[in-house]
């Protein structure tokens, strides 16, 4: 098999997803890293691109460059996706410019900084016919997918109730973001977007509730808040209601003093429960009434998942895989829809454009609600 | 020491919480049970107080009757306290009548039907001058002690998230109720009160957030949901405000599949976060930023827990104390305020009639929010 | 029903087990405690009983003068049951002569400080007809009687592999043991009999895998160890063989600096294994080939748990009983056989002598197997 | 930076620990696969070639035609190193082979079937002065790096007791043997090597445990079993002592039953334990007389860890790395030292020819001790 070649916007020196991204790539295998305008001035794009070890004829000083120069290379040797690493107001110009250049595109997530942008990212995809790919690590997890499967199949009755939270500390102090560059763009709105927190983890929350659930949130009750001397939310709860009548609360915090990458969900059905927790991803509970609790684990070699978790997974059970294996699924999905394989269960393997604009609007409501003191909003007004 | 005698109304046959009194008097030791009127009907009473072991002479046929003899006995024999774990809706005529015949009372959460019921006891017993107690289980549990003294101390810095959950499965079936004893009452807006699982268990979260805050919940946003063909609310979940300018969310909800008595509670200060969950009791984690995560230990022998800590607990560490000793822990509070010993950490070692009227205005606020769609209800409006 | 009236000899001020026996039989309920014999001076043993609330006239200065004079009372109101809460070497005088006195006994492990003493006990329980019960606390907890009747039942197969562990850390350092009165006389040889830890918690350890597994120790290799200037183990470790050809290997240690009370047992059978561990003894865990782990949990009202051990339980899931709890069952299982109230598994509730006769042999075969150098020792040449 | 050329020797298609290495050196980085003999067969070899992407001219049909036909390529072009990932009995010949053509060489553990043979290839290293490194998978996770520092420290006081465990489940059946391909080689003692689960797993722990604590195991008291039908160990366990003085157990087993890869170790010290567990690597626990346990997490930003630990890691705390992220440690660790970076903190990163000859010793060790009944054994004696 040839692998995919790729080319990357973002994630030079200093810059912690792209990193991600490339590494992800290297285990999922059949993915090249063949050129890259990995800043947003030359010198640094270069000094990436060398201590990368990309060449240095396809190291570009701007994402325009690199689309305009690619596009002229023989097809064999040309770059076939582009993935996209920067911060979240610099989404939409090269993923709407590497769709219409004819490009493939593989994008961090939110998709945008504003519902606008990413809607004009999505309105490109459907318009140019290539494939586009958002980056929600969570849902890369064997046992993420099992928990969509096990609802889906319908044996666990209707949603009734979700908790899910997502909380970090690395915020947590007023002078946490001088000198930070990790924070430095997420907390200024010009970069990131209207939302903080909620749209830098928050979105990933509800992603995770709609991916396991199958359903979408429909109304949201959201108060944000921030730390003296923030523009921008650090921190956040809101109720929800699910398009099928069940329940929730999510938390979204990055000023959770002790927590690091604390997402976790429990999801109530009428006749189980599941709980997972991406920081001991390998084991997802299932509660069941007079039964007693089972730990279903992840595993390659595991005969009680279906036949499609197990062929993703590289290892046997006991031998964990991590974040970056979860991510390196992404990855390995995106492949495989851009070869035209189909995916057995239905589930692409990656977030698609519906759910990255339901993830906009998510943010948009829970803003909404928020500034109106913490009120219902129905998502469907969202526009 | 002499034991303090006292006297149980309810707790008959076929009833959970009364036994739970028994045995956790039993536990504290220096308690003796020397009368009872366990039940509505003279002969549930004396078969009741025949297996239990209390003489049949002061065995009654009504809790009127009871203390109208039992205050009939000479002061060295008849009871000092009476004990109330009837039903919620018949809290307030003994509890009253008991305070105004000069007994002590120590009675089941929550504190009663009504607000006003619960008021007119409070009332009884600033009039009569005699000591009450309320039993919030959870608040006797060593370590949720510990949590309050840490947050007390200010070392933690302030409160700024809390999330509480207190959910079971037990009413998870639309056919769980029928000849259920427990369930039946509760189930019932005449016995139980206008609210089924917030009254119930979320007073006990919502007195846990309290007591461990040293805050009171100041304003909340809840929506209680029922299964269809329920009269009460058996799910719910709130937004809530704390006194302290803290935010927080709580769920309480009797149909959670999988899940037993499953409180648990972390609150985010500004410098470390506790977590605290009842089904394992003996454990605090302490969350911590650039700081291992600690595990805080029961136990009478932990050198690094406060003196009063120490001395309540019956055994050293991992001679794990359960929900029994946590219920003991009340009775040997009240009986030591009973005999004028001070508490050396100043708080009580029961829930007091502020603490009791501040649950049921926590009730009538989420009942409330909850009938108008699920706004906010300032509690301090509530009366 | 009247409660059985007992006496206890040990248990004065200072001593730790002494109270343990007395909560665990106010638990149990149906247990009075009339009279004591509580220490080896009158003055202290008077103290004691005015403190614990024995009448006067009932506290003895000497548990021959107990025996004696309760023996003259009438027999509705003497003693029916002697409580041996001594040090070691005092085990054996009193519970003779208690048996040879008419009283039904139940005395703490180990059953005395040599095997010779604890065979004199044996007989004189066969001679006189008596009852005699040895608290080999662990094996009152629910969910280990799960674990044996789970194995008795034949469902899991043959044992294959034992790993069982019991470590504490109170005497880790050279200087714990001055002014200490548990460690005083547990590291004395002339009070403690020959072995240190693994008397005092070994033997623990041992009879909960014979408990559990239903088989004997048949043969051992143990290496026992001290800290410098010790004169009694202080910590060891062996290989043993069960008589059904199982493996296993044991660790018994009060050095182990951060363990508490931790004792925990992995048995592995050829279909399943169980894990139980007893600083966290409402679960028991289920391993199970090419299915999900299982979490058994304790409560008196989980329906997957028999009959026999919901009776024995006094709270429903998720209301966790203790180390109390577990030793109440004991009391009360021992109540029974008085009574004559039949075990429905068979499994009477309480050590007998034939278990404390093979906790002896395995103290002595250890000793044995570690002055050699520690090699195998095979128990039946142990006498 | 130019990335390492190296070519695979074993790990053709139905292999896994080829996989393993390959994928861990894509994650290291600066690693390139270019060549390779796959396969005992051509054919095979070419077919797992292609798979793999390596290119056909470079795929061999025997590993002695690569090392013969690489040597003769220029400089810049041939391996530079050499992956060795066939079955045990296979190890030797090409390891000699390679390091003689002055390759360096990187090769799974155990080093040989044989002592004699593993000493002929650290004989083979010493003469050649070429680099080899073993990977001990287990030893690459930054937490147990941290142990092993956090005792060479000296802060935690002496080692007084060890407990590890490796327990598999995947040979408990009978049955489990024929037709798959891992088990195959390992139960056949042409291929593994005299033994079996002692070779396989046993290794792992006797490394693990000599990594963390920095001494060697000095004596073995072992006792090894099979099922029926076997020929080889499949199951076993040991008494052992260390060369400072303490003391351990060692169990490891592919019986038990419920245990996938169930690679667990305690260490006491006179001042701390330190508790890891592979499945969850990403915990270091550490217990401490009179103070909290501590949970120490991995994690790139965790600033309590030291700064050669940090530059390991690839993700932030709560980004879970794993299994694959501890082997990419091991080769990227060989690639430093073959560049001729310095270690900082002295330890290579990697098993060394001591290390490995020291776990051939162990197995003999204790096949001996378990021939002659599970007697001790002196490792010194072991030539």
């Amino acid at each position: 098999m040839t692998p995919i070649r790729y080319g990357m916007i973002g994630g030079g020196q200093g810059a912690f997803i792209g990193g991600v991204h490339r590494t992800a790539a290297a285990i999922a295998g059949q993915w090249q890293l063949v050129a890259g305008a990995f800043s947003s001035t030359p010198e640094k794009s270069r000094a990436s691109g060398a201590e990368i070890g990309v060449p240095a004829d396809r190291t570009y000083g701007s994402w325009a460059e690199m689309l305009e120069r690619e596009k002229a290379l023989p097809a064999d040797q040309r770059i076939e996706v582009v993935a996209i690493v920067t911060p979240n107001h610099m989404h939409a110009p090269p993923a709407i410019a590497a769709l219409e250049a004819g490009f493939d595109v593989i994008i961090d997530k939110p998709l945008a900084d504003t519902l606008a942008n990413a809607q004009s990212i999505a309105d490109a995809a459907a318009r140019s016919g290539r494939k586009i790919a958002v980056t929600h690590t969570y849902t890369g997890y064997p046992l993420v997918k099992q928990a969509r499967a096990m609802i889906a199949s319908g044996e666990l009755g209707a949603v009734r109730r979700v908790m899910v939270k997502y909380t970090q500390d690395w915020l947590s102090r007023a002078d946490d973001i001088a000198g930070n560059k990790q924070a430095e763009w997420r907390v200024d709105p010009a970069r990131s977007g209207e939302a903080g927190a909620f749209g830098d983890i928050g979105t990933h929350a509800a992603n995770l509730v709609e991916f396991i659930t199958g359903e979408r949130i429909a109304a949201i009750c959201a108060e944000l808040n921030m730390l003296p001397g923030r523009r921008i939310d650090d921190d956040g709860a809101a109720l929800f209601r699910l398009s099928g009548g069940g329940k929730g609360t999510l938390t979204a915090s990055q000023v959770c003093v002790g927590d690091a990458n604390d997402l976790a969900i429990s999801v109530y059905c009428a006749d189980a429960s599941l709980h997972w927790r991406q920081e001991e991803p390998n084991t997802l509970t299932v509660g069941r009434r007079d039964r007693p609790t089972e730990l279903w684990n992840a595993g390659a070699n595991r005969a009680y998942l279906p036949a499609d978790l197990l062929a993703i997974q590289r290892t046997p059970g006991g031998h964990p895989e991590g974040y970056l294996e979860a991510f390196a699924n992404i990855y390995a999905a995106f492949g495989r829809a851009i070869r035209g394989i189909a995916s057995d269960s239905g589930e692409p393997g990656f977030a698609t454009m519906d759910d990255a604009i339901a993830g906009m609007k998510f943010i948009r409501a829970s803003l909404e609600s928020s500034r109106q003191g913490a009120v219902w909003v129905d998502l469907s007004t969202i526009s």
